[in-house]
């Protein structure tokens, strides 16, 4: 790492001439991107095969084999790439990997977050496997891999996390392979931290916080997470939805019964989940629980107008998710991502189809996850659902009820709750908020500028101390199937992203 | 079975003499019921091999392959027991078997109608397979089967279709097995009927009426099917609910999407879903479909006066189902079951616990059977939902939507009807109803009478031309799990169904 450093501070003087083609004038930003462009068409297959490799590893947070496996092999490619790796570890919870490239003379420390661990997969329902990568041209015919020859850059590669979250973390290490390569070094003390639980919650991501503050209180942080604007333009996320999740179990009788010979008489709990969960949000998906609005802090006239002002990409949507309506009435997308969000995610019991039986089932379960806003918390959404739901005549459990529960109470239902986080906002008029809009505009890449993510990452975290400006800066396509079957990612997109990475690192400098 | 109907004529007038211990007196019931049991004791190991063989059978009616096994067998239990066998076809449908044992001299006959198929089964909730028997005393342990010894009458046989529906089929001819032993022959023309497509909803049986009346139109019916009363007394049903069902898919967008970026804005199929199924009926069972009532005809007062001289085992049934409550306003089980009934017998969409991912999933199913009563039918329930469907907004398709119509149509949900059937009553006092009640009782077995068994049969078919008796005659246990994950037979009930089919054959002579 510090041989690097040495020589990128000598080069950084002469960047201008050892850029070639540029102009003399152009800004450290402009250069870099434009280096980061010819190296990059020229290492198209390594850059791809480093990726294939990465994506081929596991990487649900409780598989702690797999979360092994990815750490390791992240630790090498940076410290391959002369970075200062630390890997932090508390018992119990996916390693967050730290590495540092110190650029001499400077104090600000920028941090770059990105999570490598993702999505659990319905392996059942990917055309292919999630962890087996597969390239497929626009037309969806498989591309070989092992070979040389030029890439169709609307060619996707198929695997669990080629979007949501390995595609940053391959675009900033090519960024750094083209600067070492232009001889151009960070113009700031630049910090990438993976962490490996991010789709789980990120529930220890608070505690390795406090416990490594020199790690992890840089000066400003960039998330890079989430697919850019589906307009396809880059875009900046100066908040996050909070987020938390409840496991509901309601109870029927402790045996599957002949529906014929008891139906109507003794419970059905599909029937009784179907009522609980349509007293939550009506099916236009505006929350019904009482009291539940109280704790949200309406938005204010800047971020309405902020959304108001996000191109208007509904109509391809409706098209390409083949919806003929929408929830709300008649609101935006980017004005209902400021509201709090109800999502069902699964509803589980008895069978379908050609496997229905006349049975009432024994349970019935459904999942479900919060999008909170501020100033909700997820303790305040547990507060108030449990609240409701009592109030329905719901007995809560937290553990499997047993007999003598179960006889004695006739409305049951079984909470398991998820970790979660509340919700964040940095100021879109904040210095880094503009520093950093102004780099992309200065490569052509002016941004798309959205208050709130409808997305959730823990940025409440990262603004702590309190004040610490965090945006997020995401490169994956919108329509890269993130946390579904079938994700992937569009090579163009990574291949932009190499070039807004080498541009940021090579200009934030203040 | 003529050598067997020739030396049986016989041995009727000799019948006091050779059954030994009894009185002279003895009516036929008593004494067959009587030769029957003593058979039985000497025989158990006998019955029990040759029903484990037939429950090794795979039977679910869409299976043909294992129908077809099925039929092999029973023809040849039939066969070799003298019965005269016809096995009548039908294109595309499971066939019937039917089997005659004439007596001569005597114009009436009487069929005893039981169902070879059952139920699909979900064989990974089994402990165990559904169709590899397993023999298990009260404590559930596991019995060998292939030795000698006596055999604990509390011990049960576990297999799809223990219950329901083959004990009545081995009942009834380790009955004729003991009628021989004893030279005691049936009283009239005995005619079993055994169809394979019950639990697919006897979609053909109608069709299999009309074209062989003269082996399908018998003087009187006996259905064997469903369970004996659960305190565990005989049962005589003079009804049955009718039944119909469909399979209901609402549609979310074409692709799985991150609930966070879309939530709140891309339509939701669970909760749509939810919400449908909570506008058909309120959590306490009560239909709230508009109108769906209107074609309900209310239960006679004799109806009335016999469902609520049933006796009352509901605290008993509380216990074993483990349930606080259940449904309607405080109403007799047996009331309960004179009126209709929805039961939503599947939810199914995305996933819940560890595998639920962060995603609006596709689509949501569900899985509806319909519980009928006078003067209802498959066609009113249909109507009446369809109509309040498209009341609802709902834009109603039988096949996969296309694109162009996903896109310009809110909300789709497509009906997958099933087959089903009306219900019928046949009146408690016909000269039949009486006459088989009086049987019972005179072999210290009176009967609980109910108007309507809870499920269904096709007892509508039965009652052509239209005034032709038929009851329903069960031997399971109540608690054998039928339709569900571990179907059982006790013992005891096999061996009191011999008993009872042996003092009908030999007394129901007019």
């Amino acid at each position: 790492m510090r041989a690097f450093a040495r020589a990128a501070c000598v080069v950084t003087l002469l960047a201008s001439f050892v850029s070639g083609a540029s102009g003399a004038t152009d800004s450290p930003a402009v250069a870099a991107a434009r280096e980061a462009r010819a190296w990059r068409q020229t290492h198209e297959r390594d850059i791809l095969r480093e990726f294939v490799a990465l994506l081929a590893i596991p990487n649900v947070a409780r598989d702690r084999s797999g979360i092994e496996r990815n750490v390791t092999a992240l630790a090498a490619m940076l410290e391959h790439r002369g970075l200062e790796v630390r890997v932090l570890r508390l018992v119990d919870a996916p390693p967050i990997v730290v590495a540092d490239l110190r650029a001499r003379g400077r104090a600000r420390t920028i941090a770059f977050y990105a999570h490598y661990d993702g999505q659990p997969a319905d392996t059942l329902s990917w055309n292919g496997l999630p962890w087996t990568p597969v390239l497929r041209d626009a037309a969806g015919h498989e591309q070989p891999l092992g070979v040389a020859g030029a890439l169709d850059p609307e060619s996707r590669l198929f695997a669990r996390s080629s979007g949501d979250d390995k595609a940053p973390i391959l675009a900033m290490l090519a960024a750094l392979d083209a600067m070492r390569a232009a001889k151009r070094a960070p113009a700031f003390n630049l910090r990438l931290v993976f962490e490996g639980e991010e789709e789980a919650g990120s529930p220890h991501l608070g505690a390795y916080m406090e416990l490594a503050p020199e790690l992890l209180r840089p000066d400003a942080w960039l998330i890079c997470d989430g697919p850019v604007h589906q307009s396809g333009r880059p875009l900046l996320g100066f908040g996050a939805r909070g987020t938390t999740g409840v496991d509901l179990t309601v109870y029927g009788p402790v045996k599957g019964l002949h529906d014929g010979h008891y139906g109507n008489w003794v419970p059905n709990p599909i029937s009784r989940l179907a009522h609980l969960l349509s007293s939550l949000r009506d099916d236009a998906g505006r929350v019904t629980i009482p009291g539940y609005l109280d704790a949200v802090v309406a938005p204010s006239e800047a971020e309405r107008k902020a959304a108001a002002a996000i191109p208007d990409v509904e109509p391809t949507l409706r098209g390409e998710f083949q919806i003929g309506g929408v929830e709300g009435a008649g609101e935006a997308l980017n004005e209902a991502l400021l509201r709090p969000a109800i999502n069902i995610r699964g509803f589980q019991s008895g069978n379908v189809g050609t496997r229905a039986t006349n049975t009432i089932p024994t349970e019935a379960r459904a999942s479900i996850d919060f999008r909170l806003v501020p100033a909700q918390t997820p303790a305040s959404v547990r507060a108030h659902l449990e609240r409701h739901l009592r109030t329905l005549g719901w007995t809560l459990v937290d553990s499997e009820p047993d007999s003598a529960t179960r006889v004695t109470h006739d409305r049951i239902v079984r909470l398991s709750w998820g970790a979660g986080y509340p919700p964040a906002r940095t100021p879109l008029d904040a210095p880094f908020s503009l520093e950093v809009a102004t780099v992309l505009g200065t490569i052509g890449r002016d941004p798309v500028r959205t208050p709130t993510l409808g997305g959730s990452v823990p940025m409440y975290l990262f603004e702590q101390p309190r004040g610490t400006p965090a945006i997020i800066l995401p490169i994956a396509n919108h329509d890269d199937n993130q946390h579904a079957p079938n994700e992937n990612l569009r090579l163009q997109n990574l291949w932009d992203g190499i070039e807004v990475f080498a541009a940021l690192f090579a200009s934030l400098e203040r």
